[in-house]
């Protein structure tokens, strides 16, 4: 290395890409290291997921990096969620009604390389693949990373940003100095494993089912969705129980899953026509929530993204919530902000938010493959749509979450809740509600948001 | 080794010792391993506090070993909280209104020693000191431990039970294997520390403060305890936070320690005299609670006790817990079960209970540095006493967790909140609560028993 680096980071995944771009056009000599190999050159799996939900968080930060345009040209607009039902009926659920309030649907790996590309274009020497966070030694403030083939790269004195994901090796460095620092620690396993299947194009190369939406088929305890790719593929996602009646555990035969999926996703059987072979040949995916705190040491080591605050995937928000972090630590810098008093804050300011898309997370988990069939959620969503239609104003929880990077998750959240609660207590009554009505109910929600202004 | 032991048991502190003496007396052979040193033969720490408060959910488990009578020798029963206001004035909090209904003050020294002699009288070779958990291999059912001198001892396919205790190296090796287990984590420190002063005797050799009370000095956000010992001396504990305006950060002077004391344990600081040299020279504690799950890896691994089940210790509850996890396992071992099924009814047995011991030791904490000096929860306290002298077949949420080991922590846990809500609504109101009124108190609270009957 001919010149030391302001900041080492580990791990070049979404947000540690982000950011060591970021750091760079503040001007600062980032090194990054990554476990796998560099994805350009080598076909191998970009993560857990292989395409995600962008939305106005996200964005917000892409364009601070001034990719914003680009990234949007590769991603596939999701206008709503399309309910597919057990007879194969579609109920179509629009996130918003507001022009151009939507989510896109874009793949990880292209991302991931948009970010990298841009990033070695300012540093070519940035990113050292196949290398991972080894050990920390906090007394000497010193970091050891190995490459695979055993090569090491030590580093004194250099605070390190360990992006190293869900699975942090930076996280079980603090978790090792627990009583010195007090860490607070939490993993929380759902009892659902995924598996990803394919929706190929059709024949002649268009989408086999509607393009711009998100496709739910919620079945109570379980559920499938599907996101569209730009090469007219979807995927899809299966979440199922590990245990019981419907779970992966009896679904151990072909015939086990063809007769599943028969009975409960038969309008979907048509579009998957590998799905035995997937079934069996893709990994069961795990989903679980982190929590812990503090986020750093000293003026040593920050985690930040996923080694953080790893959430589980049903507000699509683990990696625009990863994004903001980026975008929250540039601002922090803007004011000024360095070592520890940086740490500090940024910690400070982003744990409430990460704790709160966390829970919101697992609500939805709940509202996806339970709720969104019922009718009088149904109702709710409906009223809600009408509600932002006839004052844009009004924002409901989702799109809070959603389109609104300036309200904060944990204000969006707190706010977001009560209105939720207000509007299921007005659809349950099963009274039709005319239009006069909205104006009544607007000053009601509108209540709330004073209540709880930030 | 001659013979092949039936289980090994990682820690040979107080629930790893009486679970060895209770196999023994069952027949199996076992072999304890035990980092610290032999406390019988070195002056050394015998682990995190120096005494205990041992009551009737401990004591059943000592008596299925048979050592009831000789524990309870050398015990000092406390009947109640004497509480120490600023001023030094006393009020007297009985634990009952039952006669025999009182918990009792025991060195944890002093059990441990007495279980493994009894222990080491069945099976003379069955602990190896200064020889530590290092690691397990669950693909080929082996645990391998290391001596302080750096021998190694391995065993496999023996079933290892992991009572080493709130850091437990079985618990991290669990961790490991997180995603295959789904092991769910969480460790949550309290931001309070300890610190253990002493009360030595009078120059007449008798005790300087009431000696059959645990002493409290209740201070809203912080406290000082005190448990008497058979040697006439007290230990007090002071719990204090670590940060804010009074704290361990302001304390760093004799002078701060002294004036501190002054202001706020006036009534103590006599009985203190070498305050300030013990305040330097012991460790700041910490207190957390851990709780996880599963406590068990297929027939190879169990978890007990603080391995298990951390919690802190404002209930007076770890260690009776930590007990009543052997008299469960010997429960279900009368009901012939063994391996994983043995494993798996345990954990689940025991882990609903132990989460619910470790909200109340959450809770207590609260009451105990904060409400037992509020006029309504002495009012409330006082009521209880009246209406289990009323009607001995009423117990308080106390009592239930102390003196009733039948039921189990989760159902005095939801039958005492809900006892205490009622309690507190009606001495809130202020108004003279004269005898007349308990019958039909007594009535609204046995109709919550009703309805919570296990």
């Amino acid at each position: 290395m001919q010149q030391k680096p302001d900041y080492i980071i580990a791990g070049a995944g979404l947000v540690g890409s982000l950011l060591g771009l970021r750091l760079a056009q503040r001007g600062f000599r980032v090194k990054l290291y990554e476990s796998r190999s560099d994805m350009r050159k080598a076909d191998i799996s970009a993560g857990r997921s292989i395409n995600l939900a962008l939305s106005d968080r996200g964005i917000r930060s892409l364009e601070l990096v001034g990719l914003k345009q680009e990234m949007l040209q590769h991603a596939v607009p999701m206008q709503g969620r399309m309910v597919h039902d057990v007879g194969g009926n579609l109920q179509f659920q629009p996130y918003s009604e507001r022009p151009g309030e939507h989510i896109n649907s874009i793949s990880r790996r292209t991302l991931n390389v948009i970010l990298m590309d841009a990033l070695e274009k300012m540093q070519p020497d940035a990113i050292t693949f196949n290398t991972e966070l080894s050990s920390l030694d906090f007394q000497n403030f010193e970091s050891v990373f190995q490459s695979r083939n055993g090569e090491r790269f030590m580093h004194q004195n250099i605070p390190l940003l360990a992006t190293d994901g869900a699975n942090s090796v930076a996280r079980k460095e603090l978790m090792r100095i627990s009583p010195l620092i007090r860490f607070n620690y939490a993993q929380n396993f759902q009892n659902y494993g995924y598996k990803e299947l394919t929706i190929p194009p059709a024949e002649d190369g268009s989408f086999r089912i509607h393009d711009h939406s998100l496709h739910i088929w919620p079945r109570g305890h379980f559920m499938m969705i599907a996101l569209p790719n730009p090469d007219a593929t979807f995927t899809a996602t299966l979440f199922l129980p590990y245990e019981g009646k419907e779970s992966f555990a009896v679904l151990q035969t072909e015939e086990s899953v063809t007769d599943f999926y028969s009975k409960y996703f038969a309008d979907s059987m048509p579009h998957i026509p590998a799905l035995t072979k997937e079934f069996f040949e893709h990994p069961t995916g795990h989903l679980y929530t982190v929590k812990c705190h503090p986020w750093y040491y000293q003026d040593q080591l920050q985690l930040l993204g996923d080694a953080a605050h790893a959430i589980i995937p049903f507000y699509g928000q683990g990696m625009n919530c990863g994004f903001e972090d980026v975008f929250v630590l540039d601002q922090l810098m803007d004011q000024k902000l360095s070592g520890e008093e940086l740490f500090q804050k940024f910690t400070d300011s982003r744990k409430i938010n990460s704790d709160a898309i966390a829970d919101l997370a697992e609500d939805n988990f709940i509202e996806m493959r339970d709720k969104v069939g019922d009718p009088v959620f149904q109702r709710k969503r409906a009223l809600e749509n009408r509600l932002e239609k006839f004052d844009p104003s009004y924002f409901s929880k989702y799109a809070l979450v959603t389109f609104r990077p300036d309200v904060s998750y944990h204000h969006a959240m707190t706010l977001g809740r009560m209105q939720d609660e207000l509007l299921m207590q007005i659809c349950s009554s099963g009274e039709e509600i005319n239009d006069a009505s909205l104006p009544e109910i607007l000053l009601k929600l509108k209540k709330l948001t004073l209540e709880n202004s930030e």
